[in-house]
């Protein structure tokens, strides 16, 4: 299945634009797990089983398991979701960016070995090094635009011949990298105008939309600027408001709650 | 030993500017070594063994060993390269990139558990995607300016008020990101021209300069723009010219050969 027709089915399906992202903490796993010398898979794979219906996309963060050696508990929560929830795409959260050649092996990476049905990555090293994963058409290409956290400004937002920098990075994406119509952005719900602006110049191409909760971006300014016409075209990220909304044994009821109230929060405003 | 302290003894004990990429292909290794169960760290390190006294770091590529599940090789190597070759420091070429949260645990990664000395990393993201890894003071941090491939150009070389993205990239590493002394910039060898505008901005921070060989990069001109008035300042990084200068079982010594001529050719033009 390729993942654009996935995200839009569960779009559909679950009347989500809820992407649930997987940020294992091992110092935030409540204590009814962390005994488990498969904690992190445990963990991830309750809050999965728990939200499967109410999400449009999964997005597990690869630095999270990294640190931990648990590239091994990362297969198999990737092979899980596809295994019991086929329909609802997961999102490799890997933000690579290298020389084609090397590209090549990240892409490898992610599709190959992680089976994942898209990836972000960073577009500063330009078109050959996001070429390796543009032509795995049935592949998403989540690309870095206007990102959420304080410092995307420092480059980002520098004016680039009258207009900034992630603007130039969208219409270079749009016009140029889109040949596979497999391509989406990243732009952070805390500089909604910004998001508007992105969209703007991309038409109905998805936005990753992280930044809302523990970052404090504004939900209803991002949905009113993001929104395409038919009312999705997002997927809005979050993580740790989901993952440790409780922090005991009722943590994955506690995740569903937390994802269903994003859910219908986000359908609010969606008309 | 900090990074910095480290490059500058080995560029000094070793009278070389080379820095040897590991980046092992699957595909490219000897017949006399492709059996075995262990090739990749087995290959790597008699690369590393052969070379050790002619070089001034190891940069292996982190994409090469993911792609095939072999994180255990590269733990085993880097701790090699410590245990057998101390002094020698090492680059994990990551290219790592993410917001501040995130970041913490790319920094464990290299540092934590890799244990590397130094990683690539990439700006997009801006400063507080880099913070975790720049208050390791005692590391090197290893930014992308101005890469080596066609792509580039894409979004490096756009018009930022006047001057080039990747000049602004390295002005703003220079003046506000350096504070602690270990910061270090990725320049392309393929573009000497921008590689001196960089050293004309940064004074004698050192530059990581791969191109040369596969790439076409010219080395004459990469030293002419990039060398430091003390006739160092570079990381000449070299990975499948050497890695791959015999497929046959003298591999390691024909490694050491190409090492050496490098190391040779560049010292011609040190003075």
């Amino acid at each position: 299945m390729h993942f654009m027709q996935s995200l839009k089915d569960a779009w559909r399906r679950n009347d989500s634009l809820v992407c649930v992202g997987l940020d294992p903490e091992p110092g935030r796993l409540p204590a009814s797990i962390a005994g488990d010398a498969d904690a992190i898979f445990a963990f991830c794979r309750d809050i999965v089983d728990a939200t499967a219906d109410l999400v449009c996309a999964y997005k597990p963060q690869i630095a999270h398991f990294a640190a931990q050696r648990a590239e091994d508990a990362l297969e198999r929560l990737i092979a899980h979701i596809h295994d019991r929830h086929p329909g609802v795409p997961v999102i490799l959260d890997a933000k690579r960016g290298d020389i084609g050649s090397t590209a090549r092996h990240y892409a490898s990476e992610a599709f190959d070995r992680y089976k994942a049905d898209a990836v972000t990555l960073n577009p500063y090293l330009g078109h050959d090094s996001i070429a390796p994963f543009l032509e795995r058409a049935d592949k998403g290409v989540i690309l870095l635009c206007r990102t959420s956290n304080p410092g995307g400004k420092d480059f980002q937002a520098l004016d680039c011949g009258g207009e900034p920098l992630y603007l130039r990075v969208a219409e270079t994406i749009a016009r140029e990298w889109n040949g596979n119509g497999n391509c989406a952005l990243v732009t952070g719900a805390t500089w909604p105008e910004e998001l508007g602006k992105v969209r703007a110049v991309v038409g109905d191409m998805p936005l990753l939309v992280p930044g809302i909760g523990a970052q404090g971006g504004d939900l209803e300014a991002a949905l009113r600027h993001g929104l395409t016409a038919a009312g999705d075209g997002l997927m809005i990220s979050s993580s740790r408001a989901i993952l440790y909304a409780s922090g005991t044994s009722d943590f994955a009821q506690a995740a569903r709650k937390a994802t269903d109230e994003l859910r219908q929060a986000v359908n609010r405003h969606r008309g």
